[in-house]
């Protein structure tokens, strides 16, 4: 979580050596796929699948919602230690566009279940649910907004910066965790409305829902692991070099002068 | 989240210098306790209170939940950067007692549930909040066990417990953020099943149980935003001098001779 790079270099933790590191990712990715097609399973199996149309508008929300607010911004996370060695300023617009792909996935999730409110006449934003999600939503805007601004265009001081960039991984992985937190609760909201007390009767619908849950808590703990391990943070001669480049690039342009 | 100490002295992170430490955990523990305040009211308030004998039984269980696994279990994290200049071994008794005091408390909701669900005759474990619940008092209880032999008693190697630390740090916050979204997920079926449609017109019960559920995710933020900031960490010098100490009080008794 905090971004301190130059210590933790002779102190090597346990089954978390550089090498390992690709076995983690892949690890983070197989437990994101199969988040997705086991939602997928679930509406399509006990749901009826999906539609634009009808009630089964509501069922676009959970897969969107999935795709967008946990795989795709998990994996955006991701991009700066799966890239760990290339050049800072395309990991970095890979970081944000993967943000942009996720949040327009999540926005389609949003207006599909609020149009689905409004024609079955359902009351928006009553649960606990609904408001963590805004929430998220409103979160993830806003980082974007400041993130891009402090360190894409028009970009902030290199002390800036530094400054803020801890305070941008914190609140990167906080919102991370909240919309996992906040599909748990969506999740567990759907089986009651629809199962309601067949839930405790250990119905199959009922048990595949729990181990897509335990996959969710799965991945947003690979992705933290993943994100928090010292040692796999960006070699910090690498990140120095970048950002000053980075500085020189928005202050004097492409031109290759030293300053 | 990873215990580097020896960098980050040059960088301040925004509002985040040493002097601010104090105001973070004060209004931790503000939240901390508007948690357990608001989850007593609910219970008083809206469910009857709380008995060890017929229905009632069941509301021991949130309450004794929220005190043991978020409050008590956030508390013993934020003890180290509490008393970061404190004897290290003080300290970290300090951090294996209230985890104690948390585990006994949480095991009393746990008995009470299970007591209520036996005679009322409901079923047991069925459901993403009972199977998160017992993740987390399983993970609770090994997390403990590990730590007390790694770091008290008998005691690992230097450097294995060095190579151990990151691990546990990782692990005990990724609990306590497990114990926070599975309360979340408690609070959500309870007002699902007592509610029911009617949480859908905003009742005051539904209204106060969501602020209680931003109440909790706040709690886990500002405790996790504690745990990770650099600066806070315990200061390089006092930790290597403590963790010397503690190696030699555990291979060659209290006796004050160097190695």
């Amino acid at each position: 979580m905090s971004s301190c790079h130059l210590s933790m270099e002779s102190r090597t933790s346990m089954a978390s050596s550089p090498g390992a590191l690709p076995y983690y990712v892949a690890f983070s990715q197989l437990l994101g796929l199969m988040v997705v097609a086991m939602t997928g399973a679930w509406l399509g199996l006990y749901r009826g699948g999906i539609a634009w149309e009808g009630t089964l508008q509501f069922n676009v929300h959970p897969l969107c919602m999935v795709i967008g607010l946990v795989f795709l911004q998990g994996d955006a996370l991701l991009v700066y230690r799966v890239f760990r060695n290339e050049a800072k300023r395309t990991t970095k617009v890979l970081h944000g566009l993967l943000h942009v792909f996720a949040f327009i996935i999540a926005l389609v999730g949003l207006v599909a279940v609020f149009d689905y409110h409004r024609k079955k006449g359902y009351a928006d934003l009553y649960s606990l649910h609904s408001w963590c999600g805004m929430l998220v939503f409103v979160l993830c805007f806003v980082q974007w907004l400041v993130g891009f601004s402090f360190f894409l265009f028009p970009g902030a001081s290199f002390s800036l910066r530094n400054r803020y960039r801890p305070q941008h991984v914190f609140f990167g992985a906080t919102i991370f965790l909240l919309s996992v937190g906040t599909a748990l609760l969506g999740l567990k909201e759907e089986l009651l409305f629809t199962l309601g007390s067949k839930y405790s009767t250990f119905e199959p619908e009922g048990v595949l829902a729990n181990v897509l849950g335990l996959l969710l808590v799965s991945f947003g703990v690979v992705v933290l692991y993943i994100l928090t391990r010292a040692e796999w943070k960006r070699p910090p001669q690498a990140e120095e070099q970048a950002l000053s480049m980075d500085f020189k690039t928005l202050t004097e342009g492409d031109s290759p002068s030293s300053q």
